[in-house]
């Protein structure tokens, strides 16, 4: 390909441009933002002309201390589902979980069979999540690479290999028949990466000399100056780790999704003569998707069953697992808290975590970090060695894209709306145009044309959130119950009256969960308070022996919190039952 | 003092040690870790010999995700409750909360007055919270500084001055029948601090040459190599950003506690001839002490009402407000959110939070951040520019002291283990022997003498939480509960049956919090499944007429629940109530 080029000829994709140039366009691309922008996670957005529609990424995001409760969160997809006849195909950047997390709920939610495209290894994970919801049938996976293109519809997309934290990831050049659209999907600029198949910067360029009508670029490090350091970088801490800890035991935690980090670990292991043993069940999930592709290849003898360990020396062990994120049920946490029955730590171990807690997770993952060292154990984390980089670009990396595209719009992406204004700021400093960026929010959609380039409305967007089997059931009043049972608890008030005469049959009845501790000796007394409150309500509500259900039921509520937030300065919910008999 | 000792006088402080050289020691030096060892916050130490008991710091912790509804949480103080009788002071390192903040509880469960030595800073912000509670003339103030020395029992007390984030901060040197030993408080080295006092390493120097026998010093930025940058670092950072706002109003948010930032900002707000509005209920306590002790001295004519803000050009002033944690009711957030009825944010505002987020509040922060950006205000924050310095010591540091001091043991203190660890591993670094480190756990009591040095026992330890007005009374029993409640809400079961045959008297009632989203189109069919259920059970449990009220409540949680997590695969906290009429 970089042959054909230096000598001139051109390639379908070239082709396709020079051909959209001479076509005048009826109408004008919209793109909407369904998630990703404003926010972290849930990355998807949809691109329509005329009757085509083509979505780019499919991802969750995972709720906050706000949801509780709440196992993901997924894009609001009622105009996908309402436009369904137009939908083309959905595009995939890479495989992680906040760019293909939704796909199952997106496709059940269609009804009809979606075409996926993506890398080998970002469709075999697709299928593995589609497999989970027993949807494996109701998607054409088709596979892409770097420099593959495709037609859809009225659009071409065209896929541009680029480096990150997971293997298979693509930026997508989408040519529309208003001009070309570059979206960088995540990526970092490694020019030394595992596997050493560098981001394609020439075909990048290439575009860029070609005219590039918007370009969508990720904003995650914008913030942080400078280079991000090169996935090699971790190679060669880990080499030295590795030499270091001789005759110990090694136990490595990274993010499964990482399978270049695994691969490379696993080498090491080769290298230094050591057996693996990989626990977890993601961890085995994503080698195991990983071989099957063939983006890594795994020696048998390598590996070994956790059984086996007792019949190894330390210092001819590593073992590989879950849980750098300091996730409770993970290997990792279960081995800090002395919970997992068949890896026992000790003063012998080398434990390295290579990877950063996620805002949020830092109280766990410092927790995990504590008890190993109270477990005897070498810790090695990031704070102390660089054992882990990141996968998205810094302020460097994010000019160098800017200036070989030097796009006539400019919308950044992938990050909370503090990243999306850093980033306009920074094109800004290269000479872009403020009036040719629009920085989205959650369900905008833009529309462009060769001329205009505006926000002209909203489609549905917002959290749909998935909680058990249930998705999308779980609405913010009960959200707002739900913090409050943990802040103060719930009380329940049971009263039954006689129909006849509206009076009390036998004394009220109080149930309480989360108010206060069953020893204390004010909780009794507290109990017989509410009850004789209550019982005094009760004769208030009663006309003509009828008794006034829903009063009373609201004055109990009323009552009962004014009095322990005049006793106990609490506020539990309180809850009343009241019947007749 | 310094042209003294060049004289080579001895002080008195010299001249106690050197009696202690002389005397024999009949018992061994009780320290008791009643908090800020292996965790972060509460910090309190005890120290005993016979029949004398002195208490350093009485703080507070906040409570984590893990403790929903606790407002703080405090040592438990049990052993220094019944040993009251031996105790001589308090003596208070410095004024942050985690380590003045349990004063209220601690002065009210010992029901007796009590000396708290401090600086005069440190005690005016001490009795306000004794104020607050109605408890100011439980203790008797005794002011110290740089230098002082006060006999305490069998003890001498010295204080050094130290720098950190919050002005008149003390190092601690205790004098005891066993030997001299070194708390460091909170501190960092800095060289041009604002108010130019530089930490006492003289001193520290000298108390080292005269012998220490053991060593507690903090251990929070362990984990950092190098030096912690100067508080004048941010005074420069500021100065370039007052002079880039020309025209522009400025707010700023910081930590109220650090009142030299909070008096340079003042300072430079006079030198641009900007009018200066102080936001937020504990800016201005915290600036209304620091004036009254006479730490800093306020222009009047500098600082004007909000109600004046419209009359003033927006280059005419500053906003000083908190909220640098994102906190809910602060005042910048409530600006963020449009909620602040008097400074409305727009594009004329440069904002400045100068505070790093605490682990923990980064969602929040950043929330803040991006609503503001939203807004159109120029936001700079420490991730952009150097608006914020560490008021800990990182690694240089603290093998400066280490090696002034040269103590024969040595404790980490004032950190979570992983910290703690990394403190003794970095004095093992310079020489020190491992045996003699002690890495405390919280209640611990490490005994000591010129020979040995070994933890012997444990006194009462542990978290006393705070909810409104209850002391204590939070149980884990109750944290489980909210916990649960706050995943999956509460369902009640109602059941009345007759005393006579145990039949029910009507049908079960069912009501819910938190469970399901009243819209949801199975909630309906899952009560009436429920109380079929219910319905269903009652008779199982009548044997000869007689309801087993407790077997049938047990049975319909077991059956309920059951019946959940087969249906929704949840698990919410089910009661029940059986009344019998």
């Amino acid at each position: 390909m970089r042959n054909d080029r230096q000598k001139g000829k051109k390639t379908g994709a070239d082709r396709a441009i020079r051909a959209d140039n001479a076509f005048r366009p009826k109408g004008k691309l919209k793109v909407m933002f369904l998630g990703g922008v404003g926010e972290i996670g849930k990355n998807m957005t949809a691109f329509e002309y005329n009757d085509s529609l083509v979505v780019i990424d499919a991802g969750v995001s995972f709720p906050g201390n706000d949801m509780p409760g709440v196992d993901v969160v997924i894009p609001d997809i009622s105009y996908i589902v309402e436009n369904k006849h137009k939908l083309k195909a959905v595009l995939l950047t890479h495989g992680h979980e906040d760019h293909i997390g939704a796909l199952p709920f997106f496709i059940e939610k269609l009804g009809c069979k979606v075409d996926l495209y993506g890398t080998k290894l970002t469709l075999a994970l697709a299928e593995n999540k589609l497999v989970e919801h027993d949807l494996q049938n109701k998607a054409n996976y088709i596979t892409v690479a770097d420099k593959s293109v495709v037609t859809l519809g009225d659009f071409t997309a065209e896929f541009i290999h680029v480096s990150h934290s997971v293997a298979g990831s693509l930026a997508i050049c989408l040519r529309t028949p208003v001009g070309t659209v570059l979206h960088t999907g995540d990526f970092k600029i490694d020019y030394t990466p595992l596997g050493n198949e560098i981001m394609n910067l020439n075909r990048i360029a290439e575009i860029g000399k070609q005219g590039v009508l918007l370009l969508m670029s990720e904003s995650t490090n914008v913030e942080k100056p400078g280079y991000t350091l090169s996935e090699s970088v971790v190679e060669n801490t880990m080499n030295k780790l590795f030499a270091e800890a001789k005759g110990r035991r090694i136990i490595i935690a990274t993010f499964a999704s990482n399978i270049d980090r695994v691969g490379m670990i696993m080498d090491l292991a080769r290298q230094y003569k050591r057996k693996i043993v990989v626990t977890g069940r993601s961890m085995l999930n994503y080698i195991e998707t990983a071989c099957r592709v063939g983006h890594i290849s795994v020696d048998k003898n390598l590996i070994v069953e956790t059984d086996q360990l007792a019949n190894l020396e330390d210092g001819k062990v590593v073992v590989l697992c879950t849980g750098s994120q300091g996730e409770p049920m993970s290997a990792l946490t279960r081995m800090a808290n002395g919970e997992f029955n068949k890896i026992k730590i000790g003063s012998n171990d080398t434990i390295i975590i290579s990877a950063n807690p996620i805002p949020g997770n830092e109280r766990d993952v410092y927790n995990v970090i504590n008890n190993l060292y109270r477990l005897g154990a070498l810790v090695v984390y990031s704070r102390l060695a660089e054992v882990h980089v990141s996968g998205h670009a810094c302020q460097e990396e994010l000019k160098l894209i800017y200036t070989l595209v030097k796009p006539k719009y400019f919308i950044p992406v992938h990050g909370e709306y503090r990243h999306l204004k850093r980033h306009s700021m920074l094109v800004q400093q290269l000479g872009h145009k403020q009036s040719n960026v629009i920085i989205p929010e959650l369900g905008d959609c833009v529309e462009l044309d060769r001329n205009t380039f505006e926000v002209t409305g909203k489609v549905a967007y917002g959290n749909v959130m998935v909680d058990g089997l249930g998705v999308g059931d779980v609405g913010n009043i009960v959200l707002k119950d739900r913090l409050t049972l943990a802040e103060d608890g719930v009380l329940v008030a049971v009263v039954c009256v006689g129909k006849s005469d509206g009076k009390l049959l036998c004394p009220p009845q109080v149930v309480s969960r989360g108010c206060f501790f069953s020893g204390d000796v004010n909780s009794f007394e507290t109990i017989e308070d509410v009850k004789r409150i209550i019982a005094a309500e009760v004769p208030k509500y009663v006309f003509n022996r009828i008794l006034e259900v829903d009063s009373l039921k609201q004055s109990i509520q009323r009552t009962v919190k004014q009095y322990f937030k005049h006793k106990l300065k609490r506020n539990p919910i309180v809850l009343s039952v009241v019947t007749e008999i």
